[in-house]
């Protein structure tokens, strides 16, 4: 039988997306907790499997994948069933464009190193933190707006699952802690109300996780 | 036959990573210009193709593949010979965890949107923008510099052009530009050296494009 080991923290939007597709491909998973806020990405241990310290890490039999889109590819690769993506080249492409507007135009400026670095190293007020969150992040979901209409169903893809709704879906929860006002994108906020009622991303929410504190568990 | 349009930008490292994977799979396009200098990828025109309004954008007969690493797989997609990926899946993992260091960890905290916003809306001075950029781009060449050496041969992955050549070296060529001290790195720049010695990567080099100013131009 087939090991699996994650290292990832309940709040990091790029830990759900491995979450969510190992839960999707139906691969058990052991957990193992790496704490943002107590710098556990940078211990030496850590910084052997992922030499970036970031999270999240996929081990399998032994094998290190650091990197939520490695580790979502590489889930793809070997357990292909069921599909994270589209079977046309061009819908690929266009699940693709989706994925990295999120993951190269809109996480990057939005995570935790960078937003923590605004403030502690380059002089950001929490309301200049705050505004270049919504300028980078609004960019990114004005356009999103405009790009979904023309492929989205259920999901951001036609009605199946994709890789798109795994980079999207943790997004706009971040976007939703820094209050960003999301009603100009009814697009978007159908998916992520459709994504919400997945039991697969349900099983992944940032609540539902081991290292979870009390006061912020879901609870149903 | 095919109709290839890239539109792109001679010196955008991005547009970079479309033109050389084109020239590898032997597919002649049709370049159009678009000066990031004249702020021509806010147009309105250009924001039909790309709502992001970044650079490159693909199309191919009709289809718009707007962002670099959607084209890239695209291209892979329908013309899978000669491949730019290795074929087992471990490797191809290791691959993208080299492409994701620069996709999402280096290249957005240095491209011309954020260095310009940095300095023009945030009041960093000339040497905070430079410090920047080497902070967040080190942390991405000294993670490299301990992945490389595991994977790499006369490229990234062995001894085959892959995706992760096509991020890397362009990256390395804007570091060169924020006079980043790249001693420290000997295996990158082993890769990059060879890289730049491979006449697809030589054609696709930002000296040597219609949109080239007279004084970047290559003598050769």
């Amino acid at each position: 039988m087939s090991s699996f080991v994650l290292y990832n923290y309940f709040r990091s939007s790029t830990s759900f997306r491995a979450r969510v597709a190992l839960n999707i491909k139906g691969i058990e998973f052991d957990y193992k907790a790496i704490n943002l806020l107590k710098d556990e990405q940078h211990s030496e241990e850590y910084q052997k499997l992922n030499p970036m310290q970031g999270i999240p890490t996929l081990v399998h039999d032994g094998k290190v994948i650091p990197d939520s889109a490695a580790i979502l590819w590489y889930l793809e690769d070997i357990r292909p069933e069921p599909p994270l993506q589209p079977k046309d080249a061009y819908l690929k492409a266009r699940m693709r464009q989706i994925c990295e507007i999120v993951n190269s135009s809109m996480h990057p400026y939005g995570n935790l190193k960078i937003t923590k670095a605004l403030t502690k190293d380059y002089g950001f007020s929490e309301e200049q933190k705050n505004e270049w969150f919504h300028r980078w992040i609004g960019q990114g979901l004005t356009a999103l707006e405009k790009v979904l209409p023309e492929i989205a169903g259920t999901y951001c893809v036609g009605d199946q699952v994709t890789m798109a709704d795994i980079f999207l879906y943790p997004q706009i929860i971040t976007c939703q802690r820094f209050k960003v006002d999301l009603t100009p994108y009814p697009t978007i906020m159908k998916i992520f109300a459709n994504c919400d009622k997945n039991p697969h991303f349900k099983k992944a929410h940032f609540s539902r996780q081991i290292d979870t504190p009390e006061e912020l568990r879901a609870k149903d």
